[in-house]
């Protein structure tokens, strides 16, 4: 299928909602779709089930790191610089890489491979490496099992100020992109290409469909928003297939955020009508959240943590600015979305489990079952609930 | 009654136990000590109940204020600065300051008080303002309600160069005092003189006999050790008045230490025989505990994390090193001991929330009721135990 403007707003809204919070900046997604449109009305996108044919094209994924809230004003050329050193290392060995994958769902790192797609005349793949954001590289499905062509890593900032990093092991690499990244050359963002492959293979790692549930995501609030039944009804079904939960509804009337190691640290609080208070920490991505009359976390990674203002746009933790003493801000709902069954992996939930630990918690993540129900059918209801309110 | 080198020993071993794992390094208090004797063989210690004459004093609370790691080794030097600014901005309006109070229960501020009693020749009061050690001279019991002469506080070190500092109220003086800690003239390690009044006022706000309570649990951890029934009998009845319960066992297999704004931050993590793993964090002094299987804290301030080794030997979160990665160390029991009831007021309460929500959780602080016991009667079970197997 091809994407154009329309199509590609709809996949940075839903990725907004379903990036956990994380995954970039929603105006960093916004800008790669007006840079996209200096190159081509639309870009082509490969769902599943791919073609024999396609499964043999060689691919890589690409991601911009760092920092949510920092962004390269030549993020786009950060990326073509990164993509065209990995292919340049690898064209021998792989051929021409002509697909791309992004690592996750989120606005920024969504959009980043339909950036090069269309410079480059390439297909994007449906699907990524967690359906979600994730705060490291390492907790991407992608790295599950043995990962081909692991090294070098290919990173570079918009000037073209480009390495091809390997180390002694997957991890190792990741921590010197890492510190590169928090140099001053790359001022906490730079743009990776990685781990190219055949796309079979890739494939079937990924997170399959996550684009297209992205864009369902986004089509059925912006029917909501709009009220545009045939909006809602061409993409209800498709978001259905994700199990949702209310955590809570409030207002935001705290938050710090912290930049630290090429990461943003939040902590949100928002205050419900009954006086709880919910608490957010994210590590770029929302990881955990507590709510002040209960002594255990009541949602965790690798379940996602969402925002949806209580007008059905979603936002991100670094849309949510610092209150003011006397601003009366909007209401969010905080919306838990069940993690895809590809992140239930021994190795990615102990991941998750380390970074959980050192923003503070180290108990049991197993936490009382929230009663899930199909996320569209939630949208709907909040909507319903709001209307009559 | 008047404490020898003996008992000054005893008393900086069961501040040791006492401090929630702060308060200063043993090693700091035990320097006390030696420079106490060049002074003097032994001190006064005014105990409960106080004579009506001695209520009558002019007391100051003093204490070293910093990273549980930072000593001077001019720090003795830095405490009579401190405290002979203080005592010459205030002789005309309260006359001579002849007492001293503790701050807290700890190695190196329980001993600092007799610092200063052995060079002037005047008495320590025996209570502090917590009974454990405290991240924050606000959440000391001496804070509550209307504090007298709260300002200006005297802060020195060893080289004399003191301030005495004022600000708009009284946890700003402390963000002052402890900005001025962090810089490299004090190098994380300051004295302070603080709080001057009347003995009878300060001590109505005091945790009475903390001094008398640690040099009873040193008393009872040295007749365990050496196996003397009549040091045992001389003070089990003493520490029984003090709550107990046994949090865990085990062999700490993981530290982190960071220094961040004058104070020490530690994660420790504690592997039991079952496999579960308790992690300890503190800020100076240890303050939430979790444990692996557990979905809640299983302990939290105010109450006291308290450490004791399998040999009987207390220890602070300083003397617990990094363990390598084949060193066997020893095992410790973890041990919480119940908050004084002077810590259980609205905001020392909220106040220790704060910052334990700061280390990451904001859940509620209520936790499912352990059984406590005789804090007395816990170690001599816990002996009883060890012998045995």
């Amino acid at each position: 299928m091809y994407l154009n403007e329309n199509l590609l707003k709809r996949v940075v809204e839903g990725t907004a909602f379903l990036g956990s919070g994380g995954g970039g900046k929603m105006e960093s997604g916004f800008t790669f779709i007006r840079e996209i449109l200096n190159f081509t009305d639309q870009v082509e996108m490969l769902t599943f089930p791919l073609t024999e044919v396609d499964k043999k094209r060689t691919a890589c994924i690409v991601c911009d790191m760092g920092s949510i809230t920092a962004f390269d004003p030549k993020q786009d050329e950060a990326l073509c610089f990164a993509f065209e050193s990995l292919s340049g290392h690898f064209c021998n060995e792989l051929g021409k890489i002509d697909a791309v994958f992004p690592i996750e769902t989120g606005p920024e790192n969504t959009m980043a491979p339909f950036l090069l797609a269309a410079k480059y005349k390439i297909p994007v793949i449906d699907g990524d490496g967690a359906g979600r954001a994730v705060p490291v590289l390492m907790l991407s499905t992608f790295a599950a099992g043995q990962v081909k062509n692991w090294r070098p890593i290919a990173i570079s900032n918009g000037l073209g100020d480009s390495m091809l990093v390997s180390a002694s092991d997957l991890s190792k690499v990741e921590s010197v992109l890492r510190e590169t990244t928090h140099t001053s050359l790359f001022s906490n963002s730079s743009s990776l290409a990685l781990w190219p492959d055949e796309v079979g293979r890739i494939a079937d790692k990924c997170v399959q469909g996550s684009i297209s549930m992205a864009l369902h995501c986004g089509q059925l609030l912006r029917g909501i928003r709009i009220k545009d039944g045939a909006l809602i009804a061409g993409a209800l079904a498709h978001v259905n297939q994700l199990e949702g939960f209310l955590i809570g509804k409030g207002k935001v009337i705290y938050k710090t955020s912290d930049e630290k190691g090429a990461f943003n640290f939040t902590t949100t609080k928002i205050e419900q009508v009954d006086g709880t208070i919910i608490t957010i920490m994210s590590q770029n991505e929302s990881l955990i959240a507590f709510q002040s009359n209960l002594n255990y976390p009541i949602a965790i990674a690798p379940d996602s943590i969402c925002y949806l203002k209580s007008d059905f746009y979603p936002c991100t933790n670094a849309e949510i600015g610092i209150p003011a003493e006397d601003l009366q801000t909007e209401e969010l709902y905080l919306i838990g979305v069940k993690a895809n069954d590809k992140l239930l992996t021994e190795k990615i939930l102990a991941g998750f489990k380390t970074i959980i630990n050192e923003l503070g918690f180290a108990g049991n993540t197993d936490i009382p079952h929230t009663n899930s129900r199909p996320l569209g059918d939630l949208f709907l209801d909040l909507a319903e609930a709001a209307a009559l309110s």
